[in-house]
């Protein structure tokens, strides 16, 4: 793979990537066709600003309603899941949080299908993609007029298109799709950037990275680098549409075996299952363990669910071959063949 | 090298240090080996926090003030350079921001010998070693009693023993001596982490990052591990009064060469010169600019001076070869010697 031989030697520079200089002429190439092939793949039009930023999503949570919001104003929430209910409780710090509809009641196995909005929302913020519950949206959900519309990417994010003019803010920790942890994508609309908060430290205004091509301090140069790779490989697959049919096709053969598997089955609504993480269960604890221990033997490693919903959960995304899927649902219906 | 393999497969498992997850035996064994070598080269004491962030020394421009000021308490700075006026700039959002010292009137050539502390600074804050001026703290300052001492230490830290018993907090962003870009190392004393500011977003309270191993959102789980790989590689050297030793051994051969030179001079005071930035100039900009494209022609990049100083500047840290300054010396020489 390409990175082993630009550890060693960036482009032919004698000099590996972790060396470069930020400011030296080889990452200054890296950083630019990074940039270019992300506003390629995404369709992202001029008046938007790709940011490569620090501290992930976690970050994002607070640093968008401390730009946005005042005591005295709202910002409206789609809480599909433990992503958006950490964002909303960092929300809370700076203005009114208002939950606009959860799934809550249904512990997240679906994506509501419509939201309670509050009078003057600034902004509509939601989590495309839900990790832990295995849901995902199947498009942006209609907002008000004036407000404008912040989506949480980061597990799904150049999985399949998204239409960027319809958002005011997409950012994406990298970790899921795109590369590497330390590096989250910022896509911000410009009129957004100048409009922000601007008595906040300067590390924590959009402007300062904005102004500086996400290089006011040294940006993690190795993260963008791996992250351009994989821009590059998934413009090698044909690009996201190419991508989300792909996914789709993955994905299906997972949800096709559970629809008709009479001990496993899915936990999301069908509406709302999410082509990255696919949620299921047998319905007994104990056997949920004996099929995971099974399927860790079989080489098939964490597919533990998440604690706090327990079960199975395959995450498959983009870069998880559908050989893989295949195997899983081979270990499966030797389990349930197995088993009474 | 190390990391070309586990790039691949780490530790034998068969899947690369980006690939596994965070949560996992394989990165945590990592992680655990990182904190393990940092606090054994460090001497760190037991009631100090070792914590890897994100958003390098320029978050914590702003994380310590918010942290511990209000608008009504000072804190003390040495205003060494530029990266301590940065630092003081950020200071001034949250508390009051006393100057205790300037080596401005001398443009920072010079580490001032003396403080003029304020009435009940919370902390004096300095800058062990500056980049630009090329200068560096021989020891830590003396400060009152009831402040404690905060070091940003981004472009010397491990180049020689620290006193960590002598400061509240130490930071350093890793690029310099450390390892990739990306992560910050913070070494902090716990009882700071309990007093600092609890109505902070939860990404920036030293807390959070203490109570979760710096692992309460992914961390950048890549840099962590090169710079394990770095701290090994210390160890190896001996550990840091040996590193020390080699590092004073390896700068004073170019101060050498620079007290007899007839052509060039270093621009630092004798009393206050860094072992890892070594400044100097013709006195003549056109002279500097010929020697600078003259030794990059013998491969020796990266020479030019930061241009709010003019000049050059010879970046020799710890991973810098003695080898590479003793070329630089002969290239100056020959310079000299073709100069009238």
């Amino acid at each position: 793979m390409q990175a082993r031989e630009d550890l060693l030697s960036l482009d032919g520079t004698g000099i590996g990537i972790l060396e470069h200089s930020h400011r030296g002429k080889a990452f200054l190439k890296v950083y630019e066709q990074t940039v270019a092939l992300c506003r390629e793949l995404g369709n992202i039009p001029d008046d938007y600003e790709v940011l490569f930023l620090q501290g992930g999503a976690s970050s994002q949570f607070f640093m968008i309603p401390m730009s946005f919001l005042t005591p005295e104003t709202t910002a409206d929430y789609w809480v599909t899941g433990a992503w958006s209910e950490k964002a909303v409780e960092e929300c809370k710090r700076f203005g009114i949080a208002h939950t606009a509809c959860t799934g809550k009641e249904s512990n997240y196995s679906q994506i509501p299908t419509a939201a309670n909005y509050s009078d003057k929302p600034v902004y509509v913020h939601y989590t495309s993609n839900n990790t832990i519950f295995g849901t995902q949206f199947r498009s942006e959900p209609e907002i008000p007029a004036d407000a404008f519309l912040v989506c949480d990417a980061s597990s799904d994010i150049f999985s399949r298109p998204i239409d960027v003019k319809k958002h005011g803010i997409i950012y994406a920790g990298a970790q899921k799709n795109l590369g590497p942890s330390g590096v989250t994508l910022v896509i911000i609309r410009k009129d957004l950037v100048e409009r922000a908060a601007k008595d906040l430290p300067t590390m924590l205004q959009y402007r300062t990275h904005a102004k500086n091509e996400s290089m006011y301090n040294t940006p993690p140069t190795f993260g963008i680098y791996i992250m351009g790779q994989v821009f590059q490989w998934i413009k090698d697959q044909g690009g996201l549409a190419a991508l989300a049919k792909h996914n789709e096709e993955k994905a299906g053969r997972l949800y096709k075996y559970l629809e008709t598997s009479r001990l496993f089955r899915a936990t999301a609504s069908p509406d709302s299952r999410s082509q990255m993480n696919v949620t299921f269960v047998t319905g007994n604890e104990d056997l949920d363990k004996k099929f995971i221990a099974k399927a860790t033997q079989a080489g098939l490693d964490g597919l533990k669910g998440h604690r706090s919903v327990g079960g199975m959960r395959a995450s498959i995304y983009n870069a998880f071959p559908t050989a893989g899927v295949d195997r899983l649902v081979e270990v499966m219906r030797e389990f349930e063949a197995a088993t009474k």
